[in-house]
């Protein structure tokens, strides 16, 4: 009875095998058939096909390993559609870090000015791949973990008809940490959660179903990894915000850190890969390469895991994804993706309302889904004017005098990834 | 470990022993120690007890039954507090659908002037457990299946902060009718679902993840029991009305109908009364008596254990609450009760987001709205001037001529319960 | 300097004399130039062309009065068209009133029933219009005042680009009675007034800027003209209402008055149209003729020149206008048009805001814009369906029973002016 | 007939010529028979009272010039109470705009961190006003030009029930401009206009009611005075922004001109104030001195006439008011302040309806909101941690290792006008 197939695209990433790892060890809740893998780079690709294979055979699972041809092949005749590309690779990335900071700005992967342009990188080809699952299998579902997430399932939700799930780890963060701190099992800590994707905080936190005391906050608190937000900050906001809000809360010591280092972390990463490759290469190694970990991110198998059983079974699942507002966050747009805690089943993805959003920081949301929107109408269109826009609105950026200069440096550096824009 | 404990208020009457059944049934996933029981009518009270402990033990169960001397017993030291009480009895319902149709009015129990009445008896009662339940027992959840439940679960989240779950069956009919037409499992079925008590409409029904076809949709509504709703006129909506709403789509029809028939619904329930009684006395009898199935209703405790176990247990569940809306209707004020698919768990009950409501009916749900706050307010002040508002703005009367001295009838016969009203 | 032109469209009715006469008497404060008459029916429009030239004549006026042989002479070359069609004339308005009556409802012009199959009748003529001001005149306001005007407005914001003010005289109502009841001039007074088209409610009514006083409010409501609206009622609900709203909340006793009557108001009407076109077509007469005062209405013409003046000049006028809500109404869609208090003048029709509506009649305004909504879409689409769905979402219909015969009755005895339907 | 008196707090103030010049001028419309001073500097209340007695006299009015000795004299027995106070006067706004700088943060009267102390120092003393009007002359208005306005009118309708109208007369800027621009009257261009005082967007400009071209927009802006404002900017924004957005689009670039910059604007005026009141002393005067054109500003007077006059009158006025929202803009809470388009009469101050704001800015106007409501929240509550928050929320600080050291020294050196801060 097992004929649940899935495909994954950008199949040729490291991180396929944390999700083949995962898929085995669910394997009774969730009996996949067959897992097809697609990648452009053919090379990556047959790496990663062949460790999977190893990888199965050494744990005695039955299921089928194929690989796609092309789009078509990859998205048809299958039930779920992992995406998880990176366009433009890590070079790509290295420029976005690079760049902003010459110009006082923050050099980062998802955001401000480097998110912004992996967004018009990446845009228009999930867009391909959406219309692809349109044309050839309009039931199946996108469940994407490629970044930014919020901005790529704002596009697809838009400007087309499929069905996407816009994933991030970073609404289990609370539970884990709290889990750690408190000695609790996951399932005893729940939340209320909003905002977007890397811009979310969690507040009114409980355990095993009574409101956390100060005590236990503040433990959360001092156990968890914010990067740079300060505890201090976070226990006076008595708010968990996601680590990505360090580079808002303490602006000028980021950049000033970013400055500083030697390498960027997109560097760090494409040193890393051949060391990743080579131990997947190897045909005497079956298990996930101990790199792997250096490489860090993780945890998006879960949760895409927990989406693919949610909707398969028919087990409710609340999980948080980013999805179209529908009324949750009142002053936010109706077609707005935001990310949210949402009730998953066979059904689909329903938001949960979250009422009268923290008066701390309802602003900042405001103001970063207005960056987020015109980015995307930027990415789509392919209009200059709409991109300085967007980093008009956005509060960490918002100079005119900075966002000219540096904005056509950026379009400039990734001009032979950006056909929409008419450089 | 079987720690939890509940209470029922009003355990006097005949439903008690289908939640002592479910309770007993389910009892590996819900590991209650203790049921105490609480009710004003002594008499009933003990003959449910000692049927209960009669019941628990052919099903060798090791339930302890206790009993409650008074409302802070009955409420302190439990986590749920299940309420089904009938404020004024079955007499005071064969009023409040025998005086309505003198005037050419709809008589009946929970819709329009009747359910009025109904609310203004009922309520004070409930706020006054709700107020013992701030007071001995803030933590306790009350699973409340008292009607008019809709406008109690208002008053209650209005005008007390006692958690209160306000439950109906009737989420669950469009499951069921499907279940049986299609002959599938109730949890291969899902739909969206919006509006407020006995006036709600289920639409979009899925069956195992996909849309249903209209062959399928057609042959649901022809095995389904909507009392009087016309099927034809179901097929045209493309929505699944609560079977109340033939009191409103065929008004005049079942006024007539209403008016035909020789006794009430409140009366053939007053003669069946005994016949359960004598019954549920008799020592000789340890399972549910026959007559409590011409009885009618039920289903709900299927429904409240679910909302018990959901709360109790770290499992997430999709029920169909009474809650108030959060910004899920957005025509709808945020503190107006509503009735929602919510996500049950034990951080609480939270509606889901339910977007664009069908453009057939969103205009009465909203009539209907406004006069369910104007009866909540009147039943809590007993102003007579807000209580012939609320008829004004029921779209099932709203007739001033017969509103005055209808309602001067109305408020007569039910005076002995309603010491708010200065009459 | 005089270079304005208007025109008229239905300029054969009986009113355009009232039009006329306000335009002469304004003449300082709005230099027409120029009168430009059309209607399909020439006879009728040859008599009042005439009258008009010996009106204007006989006062010493400069206007110039042409005829527009096509729609196109009448649209184009002007700033205002005035547009006062009556489709199927006072026999199909007969006919409104007659039907409904047999089926125990509402036969009334522009409430229920009656005043949707005008709606019918009227819509598809009035886009056909809409569609020639876009095509040759796009910057020319229509100045509406056919009824059902709140359902005009709305079809003509929602299916063309035409500009559009959909008058009534109803919002200066309580203006007039509180003139008459307090002895003050109309500038003195104001309020707060919120709905649609003869649903609507002033409150908040104050004198020369102070709060009317309760004896004066009562005064007001003593002396007015509500139809039979309840004083005793609209004491307790401390708002005005249209007079419409006696066919509301005194529905059983309207319909039974109605019965009652040997002619409709539209056969009285039809009586009366003989006398009142000898009377202008009687070349000693250069005034107004006395069988006009009998056949009521009026008033608009003042509302008229009013926004006419307001658009025209770059003087502020608080005017009260069917436009599209824009977010004054909160729990009413965007574009849906109600009745509301606007700020017109050259930069065009801006509705105020109204905060929070009386909570004694939100639920009935939604109720009927809902099914204003659907029959627009109704008499857009030709859709039987659809038009019983308005009548089920009306609050005065609602029965299925009913709706199916008597809708096709009425349809049937419409079929020449319902091109649309395809009957 | 002349009964009209209003008073005027902070009287003492250079610019109260201003306000006597402009009602001796309007003197026809706006028959003011008495003006009554109050201000807590009693030396410089005598130089204006007596200048303003003499220039009365040269210009032949009537109106009686008297003192009030102290608040509740100030408020009682007029119908305006015009309040332009200065709360700590240059010398503190010097500090607001001198500290900032140190720590690379804008230093600037109204806008960031020195606008916000403004606030937490003016807040207080107007809240004391306004409870001296509820107690002695609860039906006056308070007309305020009192900076910075939107957070006071905020403070004023959140913690009081004074009636207020917070004035600017930025809202008149893109009429001057195009009247400048186009040799056209004032009367003859209209605009939307959205968004909070000193953060506010004009579009969608018309010339005589019909839209600007787009050579007539570029026109207006290459006349205009926007501070540093890029005009290319704005072309491309096609939006008319406040001159204070320089602080935001071109955030570095004015933070540097301000640090090079060797005194403070604040410290100018403290350098012209002695020359202005030495010429207001000089008894051979009797028209405004020429230094007080040096002083800038001006402009208030305009628009505070035309308030009075539209509430005194019951002729309608349309002018820019910061007002409670009212639901007009959809995203931000209907008692948050905004600067809107209102219609004022005797009836009041109404916001109008303003739709859809436009794409590229909802957001920040969204942020800046946020941090006003912080603000006034900490102004009033005397809360570190509210103030931090509020800065944190401000787009253009949000850097806490910034904000905690330099809010410090910020209430450290206002200290004496902060007993509401427990510092």
């Amino acid at each position: 009875m097992e004929t649940l197939k899935i495909s994954i695209i950008g199949a040729g990433s490291g991180y396929t095998s944390e999700i083949i790892e995962e898929i085995v060890n669910q394997h009774e809740q969730l009996p996949i058939a067959e897992i097809k893998l697609y990648d452009i780079n053919s090379e990556r690709l047959e790496i990663i096909a062949n460790f999977c294979k190893r990888y199965i055979k050494a744990h005695n699972s039955s299921i089928t390993i194929t690989i796609a041809k092309n789009l078509q092949q990859a998205v048809e005749d299958v039930s779920f559609i992992d995406v998880q590309i990176r366009v433009g690779g890590n070079q790509q990335r290295t420029l976005d870090e690079k760049i902003p900071l010459k110009y006082g700005m923050l050099g980062q992967e998802t955001t401000g000015v480097g998110g912004m342009m992996k967004a018009f990188r990446t845009i228009p080809v999930m867009l391909e791949i959406a219309r692809a699952v349109e044309k050839y299998n309009p039931d199946a579902w996108i469940v994407n973990y490629t970044n930014p997430t919020g901005l790529v399932a704002e596009a697809v939700t838009k400007y087309s008809k499929a069905k996407i799930a816009g994933l991030c780890s970073g609404g289990l963060f609370p539970k884990w940490w709290s889990k750690k701190a408190l000695d609790v099992i996951e399932a005893d800590v729940d939340y209320n959660y909003v905002g977007l994707n890397h811009m979310n905080f969690a507040y009114n936190l409980t355990v095993k179903g009574r409101p956390m005391t100060d005590e236990e906050f503040d433990k959360v608190l001092e156990n968890s990894n914010h990067g740079d937000v300060s505890v201090e900050l976070m226990k006076k906001l008595r708010l968990i915000p996601s680590p990505y809000l360090q580079y808002f809360f303490h602006r000028s010591k980021k950049i000033k850190m970013l400055q500083e280092k030697t390498t960027t972390r997109g560097e760090d990463i494409l040193e890393l890969e051949s060391e990743i490759y080579s131990a997947y290469a190897d045909e005497s190694i079956n298990e996930k390469p101990e790199a792997l970990k250096k490489r860090g991110g993780g945890g998006y198998s879960e949760v895409a895991i927990n989406v693919i059983k949610a909707i398969y079974s028919n087990q409710p699942y609340k999980i948080i994804v980013n999805v179209p507002n529908n009324g949750s966050i009142s002053f936010l747009p109706k077609d707005a993706v935001v990310e949210l805690p949402c009730l998953v089943n066979s059904y689909g993805i329903t938001p949960l309302t979250v009422g009268t959003v923290p008066k701390q920081i309802w602003g900042l949301i405001a103001a970063v889904k207005n960056y987020e929107q015109l980015a995307v109408e930027a990415a789509v269109t392919g209009s200059v004017d709409l991109a300085e826009m967007a980093l008009l609105a956005h509060p960490l950026v918002g100079d005119y005098e900075i966002i000219k200069p540096m904005l056509k440096e950026m379009l400039e550096a990734n001009k032979q990834y950006l056909p929409q824009f008419k450089l």
